[in-house]
């Protein structure tokens, strides 16, 4: 089959490599229709991260036709139209029985080396093995579109997590820092929760005219600080959602938040440590919290957001191509030129 | 009148000083009748604090008597036996409206120096001046001993809200590092809100058998890793609330919850940075967030736990005095021979 196959730092190219099989019996094989192409995957591209060698295939949000089950799946069946988690989670620990999926210790994520777990081969591929299929992957909900759906399974859950970690309340004023896909759909996630004000912080001009168009302010990072005071009568914001991943961009919203706010982070933190201003996070009663989407728990209330119509998160994706596109659709999402992809194998 | 006044760095001694009188249309004048010393007290007399000179008065915690009135007071009657919160809150800006008094502008801290606002002289005496009385003292309700709502004015209230800040949820496994009066206090809140174990981490056997005379299991700091993990199927407390102050402290608390856990700091930080394992927080998912005891905005809801005998905060009281007896009492809790003390002036 055809896959998007990294062939080290800054290379990925398309390739012919081996069709996958069931490999346990709580497998199934989807027939990949739609793959989305991340802001994560620029970093395992990039050769972020570990466990990434040439010829691994890259991915990991996609939805799909179920083509192929191992003998212990029950409930998802040949033929169904599905979407899936970018995570795999076993459904038969005890985190799972708690919907914590993130740390059930069978997780592998899909197309990304083995930071998060074991080596899981990618999505942007004609065929995808998805292992634990009867937790990680769920039914095409009618009145979804596979696009939708493919946005729930990572973006759209990161930046729904960021909103319910948050405790984000109706008229609350809240900041997020970046502008990528999460950050964008953080704020329309902010919108639909009814936050009072949506300020998107981003360094690209392109990115802030998006965020502008789709109801929130937009501000450069440098006037980040002064804009938002000026907002918030000098308090700061009642909730910072940094999504961008680092410790200068955790400065900056710990800097945006107003005394007694909220810091929640979506991003994703190379570093071990960081600096915390612990003096001002007690005199002031902050809260700071990291939070993982999670596309299996979240499934069903995004699914209303969806079907409902509160929330379009395809509003953000403006470059579709196929597979053979994808070294092009790589360069213009690295390039900032396009705020995301989605291929159609 | 008689008062306890700081005379330098570990000295604390009974003195003649002018009685106060109302200075703001808004003061009252409350003639003490319990005043409390309280594990910051042990800071101020050390030296801790800045702004505490030779000759303030001592102490925050206190209940008393009405015996002087600002013409601009409305809530508060002449002869009142009243409550006090340990700082001051003008009830008039927009931080008081949304009760987070702890930021309000007006604030002043009770015998404890210039950290937390201007100087203002403390309640260990026999008579004490309370700024913004409206706000800052509430009427002894019916049913609620004095001592009761002396603790409710700080180490209640610092118990009380580390439970409801880190959302506790009935079952959950607590840890409370620090077996001081707030210490005991969380772990006892924890206990009323429905923790399924509570676990109060103190070097010191006598407040480690104080809290297994509670219904709390107690371990040394030492055992303390090995001790929870067993409790918790390796897996770390759902909530760690740290009551002691200090980054040795936070690292203990960091190590001792689970992923997907919660971190709450209560105790008071002199240190202004802390390296914070940023990359384990964000791929467990970790929440962090510091709370500051509220005795006005909890004062309702404190009473109904008190007054309806679902907490009897008197337990940790183990030493009753005079205020000549002050000294004394100061040496017993500093050397942790005793938990709690409370003076009748």
């Amino acid at each position: 089959m055809r896959a998007v196959v990294y062939r080290g730092p800054g290379l990925v190219e398309l390739s012919d490599v081996p069709q996958p099989h069931i490999a346990e019996a709580t497998d199934a094989i989807v027939r990949v229709t739609h793959a989305g192409i991340c802001g994560t995957d620029l970093h395992v591209v990039r050769g972020d991260f570990p466990g990434m060698v040439p010829g691994n295939v890259v991915g990991h949000e996609f939805v799909g036709e179920v083509v192929e089950l191992g003998r212990a799946v029950q409930r998802i069946r040949m033929g169904d139209a599905v979407m899936s988690s970018d995570f795999t989670a076993c459904g038969l620990c005890r985190w799972c029985d708690r919907a914590e999926h993130w740390q059930c210790g069978q997780r592998a994520f899909f197309g990304t080396g083995t930071a998060f777990g074991p080596l899981l081969s990618g999505a942007q591929a004609e065929y995808v093995r998805v292992p634990h299929a009867d937790r990680t992957l769920g039914v095409l909900p009618a009145g979804c579109s596979p696009e939708s759906a493919l946005l729930m399974g990572d973006n759209l859950a990161t930046g729904w997590v960021a909103v319910e970690r948050a405790a984000l309340e109706a008229g609350e004023r809240l900041v997020v820092i970046g502008g990528g896909a999460v950050g964008q759909l953080t704020a329309l996630a902010a919108q639909t929760a009814g936050a009072g004000l949506v300020v998107v912080v981003e360094p690209h001009e392109g990115r802030r005219a998006f965020a502008r168009s789709q109801g929130s302010i937009a501000a450069h990072p440098d006037e980040a600080l002064a804009l938002v005071r000026k907002l918030t009568d000098g308090d700061g914001a009642d909730v910072v959602v940094e999504a961008v991943g680092g410790n200068a961009p955790l400065d900056l919203a710990m800097a945006l938040v107003r005394a007694r706010g909220r810091v929640v982070s979506v991003g994703a933190h190379a570093s071990e440590t960081w600096g915390f201003a612990v003096g001002r996070a007690f005199r002031e009663e902050l809260s700071l919290s990291f939070a993982i989407g999670d596309g299996i728990r979240l499934r069903r209330k995004l699914t209303g957001l969806v079907t409902g119509g509160a929330i379009d998160p395809t509003v953000v994706i403006d470059a579709r191509g196929r597979l053979e596109d994808a070294p092009a659709l790589y360069g213009l999402l690295a390039t900032q030129q396009r705020l995301k992809a989605v291929m159609t194998p």
